[in-house]
């Protein structure tokens, strides 16, 4: 088990369960990565969340009656989840809760989940092996099974930081080592860098990714889209409820654009298996 | 000619020179403009500059010893553009300045030019008969010649009112015709819009325009594209010059990437006639 990754995520603690409220971008983010699979959720059908993180996801489908196995690599993270699903009331859609490093699925069977969710970026810390992992999804997935993974995006990144003016990271790309970055996609041990490593994606080679897998029927999205890198635009203009309701109608009628999803900070993209 | 259009660019007179080059998110668009057909300008090649305004671009050319045709809807554009070759000695490279609708090409034979630019948005005004636009480049370009131009973008159009935090516009979406424009591209008479109608266009849309009007070759592109809504934070940013650098080279990594292009404020296409 990668235990930087897991000693991260345990100090990050319930930051990463505020994540997707705290703000209303995060919000879209959220709107974006449900409506993403909507279409795929059905009472009943089992879902694993591959790096569940806190549990945001898995409670939101538990309370759609779907059944769910959580997973992840933070212990502290999967405390949280447990604490978040007794409140919830949902421990009856919970069918286990397992810690674990995702290139590791080994305590799962063959063909035991109708749909893998793999949101907020957990594919992302895998800079090698992601084939492995990959291929992993595609075994513990039933025939007809969806695969859908959220991953941080490369342009999208580098919006954001332009939308907060962050001065130091653009007058020092060789310092923050930007060229490695837009070449490679991997940001690899740095001293100012908080994350442990990570790999940024574009959707091109996301795509090749789930299709080199054998997923079928590859579709891409970003999320936020059409809002990236313009937080702080949409929290002044939201507070308008007509207002949120019209960037929410736009992102939604452009997020899965393929001209368009290198440009959100989040990359989405789901298959199935068949 | 459409007297609207004309009569438009004669009032905006010298603000269409200084539209280029006010504020450094122009300048970035400018640079953006050249970069995409930086590979087929060669000394003594013949140009349409369509829709040329007030000469910025075919000065530009000129002054790099392209032999330039200037044509415009607007006297005045042409006037201010006939001052400012003056100014600027580059008489001799000039081939022609004439008034008229890009809708009428019948002034030029056929097989005149090795390129046409029609740059700035000429054809987001034609509303009708853009096909007979595409078809009429077509027949005054020689074979091989490259066609480049640049239009309204539907979405980067409001991404860039999102950068503004118009919330007039964001919580008003019924009275600025949100949806039609969304759903056809088209924003057609309107009290508070002092442009004529305009279409907004699409990458897929110009690309089959210029695909059915039997141009190879297409490339796609956006302008700016990676800054597109955040003229602001660019404007920040770039005070630094390093920073402006560091933009600029992402710009110019991304501007043309397929899964980006729909989210620039203008959008680019070239194609060759062969």
């Amino acid at each position: 088990m990668d235990n930087e990754i897991r000693e991260f995520y345990n100090e990050y603690g319930i930051r990463e369960w505020n994540r997707l409220e705290e703000d209303i971008y995060s919000r879209i983010n959220f709107i974006l990565h449900m409506d993403f699979i909507k279409e795929h959720l059905h009472e009943g059908i089992k879902i694993l969340d591959a790096g569940c993180g806190a549990g945001r996801y898995s409670i939101e489908f538990a309370n759609m009656g779907c059944k769910i196995t959580l997973f992840d690599i933070s212990d502290e993270q999967l405390r949280i989840a447990q604490k978040k699903i007794n409140e919830q009331n949902v421990n009856h859609n919970i069918e286990g809760i397992f810690q674990g490093d995702i290139k590791d699925l080994s305590s799962f069977e063959n063909e035991s989940f109708d749909m893998i969710i793999c949101y907020g970026a957990p594919l992302s810390y895998i800079i090698d092996d992601r084939e492995k992992v990959i291929s992993e999804f595609y075994r513990v997935l039933k025939d007809k099974g969806v695969l859908a993974v959220s991953v941080n995006n490369k342009w999208g990144i580098l919006k954001m930081l332009l939308g907060n003016q962050n001065l130091d990271f653009f007058s020092n790309p060789k310092y923050w080592l930007l060229n490695k970055v837009m070449e490679t996609g991997d940001l690899l041990k740095h001293e100012k860098i908080t994350h442990p490593p990570r790999h940024f994606f574009e959707g091109k080679e996301l795509e090749k990714l789930l299709t080199d897998g054998d997923f079928k029927n590859i579709i891409l999205g970003g999320s936020p889209c059409f809002s990236c890198g313009n937080a702080q635009s949409i929290e002044e203009i939201c507070k308008d409820k007509k207002a949120l309701e019209t960037i929410i109608d736009i992102e939604l009628k452009t997020y899965t654009k393929r001209t368009m999803v290198d440009n959100g900070e989040f990359l989405l993209a789901k298959g199935i298996k068949e």
